[in-house]
């Protein structure tokens, strides 16, 4: 099973996939964790491009292709292995990104960015979204508080992280039968009872 | 005008450009090169990532993506800004090398492609493609030789490297307005020679 957490930046998913992933193992599943930009080392040298300070002057549809390039690498090198074996696959944001951050977010056509990553992921979507929604305010003021090392992608204006959550909101109407929302303004513990019950909820079936 | 330079390893190109860049200026041109992948800050890490002799694991879709991404930085932040101030851009390598390279080469779906590279390239094709034909064997021979440093590109099998040739030959073949054929089996000077010649006469037009 692979399931995917997303989410605007600050709405914890980084903090919440671990436990996440340690109580699954708890219940007896093999369980791998990957995180969006990286999870091989070809994908963390482009993490690296992606994140730099230094690479200001980075053009939006370079930034989709080193997204989409760094994902291709992931897809192949390990969450596709790691299906094979049977083994639950938990990942820190996926191709759903691509099209909350650059499409809804940077305004590219969402047609031909659907299309751009079939080809990535050589086709492989997960089988369950649990969308962390929260605020775009409350999500960077998070970020800004230490939720993380601030970095070039939180440059952007709120405006476009509002047009982000939005994407999300839309996105997760139009396939519900993926996408599970969980309010991500919720006390932290609240939040991974939620994500726990969704998931072991979803793995009865 | 835009003019890209385009042919198997080992084809000259590396050895061409700058002498006949050199040439243009002495007729009154402004001139710049570029040469793929690279040619920017970001564009050049992006190389790196694929040159690497570490990287042998990488997937040809991330190369795809990888190739693409450089070129969208190099096309927003140095052909079109050079290309609006009334000046020739040359450049080693451009979208056709990923036609050839991918398409023919590694058997990746063309018209896929190429709505990829119009994505990556803004829609920006060269206004003349200098094709220096070589055949797989004499071009894989020459770089082994001493002609630029050996890389993991290099190490696919001659047979890719003939399905590559073929297809620059069937591109020539489909845009024959763009594109112009030399034998670049011939001694470097009288290729130069040849480049020169048909630039001249093209920016006559």
């Amino acid at each position: 099973m692979f399931i995917t957490l997303e989410g605007p930046d600050g709405s914890g998913k980084s903090s919440q996939i671990e436990p996440l992933a340690e109580y699954l193992r708890q219940q007896g599943f093999s369980v791998i964790t990957t995180r969006e930009p990286g999870g091989t080392s070809i994908s963390n040298q482009v993490r690296d491009v992606l994140k730099s300070m230094e690479n200001k002057s980075m053009h939006p549809r370079t930034e989709i292709l080193l997204f989409c390039a760094a994902r291709a690498q992931l897809v192949e090198e390990v969450i596709c292995p790691a299906l094979e074996k049977g083994m639950i696959v938990l990942s820190d944001r996926y191709a759903d990104s691509t099209l909350a951050y650059q499409g809804y977010g940077h305004g590219y056509d969402l047609d031909f960015l659907r299309s751009l990553l079939n080809f990535a992921t050589g086709g492989l979507w997960p089988d369950l979204t649990l969308y962390l929604d929260v605020d775009a305010e409350t999500g960077l003021n998070r970020r800004k508080s230490g939720g993380g090392e601030w970095n070039r992608l939180d440059d952007y204006a709120l405006a476009f992280h509002r047009r982000v959550r939005q994407g999300y909101v839309e996105l997760a109407a139009q396939q519900p039968q993926r996408w599970v929302t969980v309010d991500a303004g919720q006390p932290m513990q609240v939040v991974q009872q939620e994500l726990r019950r969704i998931v072991t909820q979803r793995l009865k079936k």
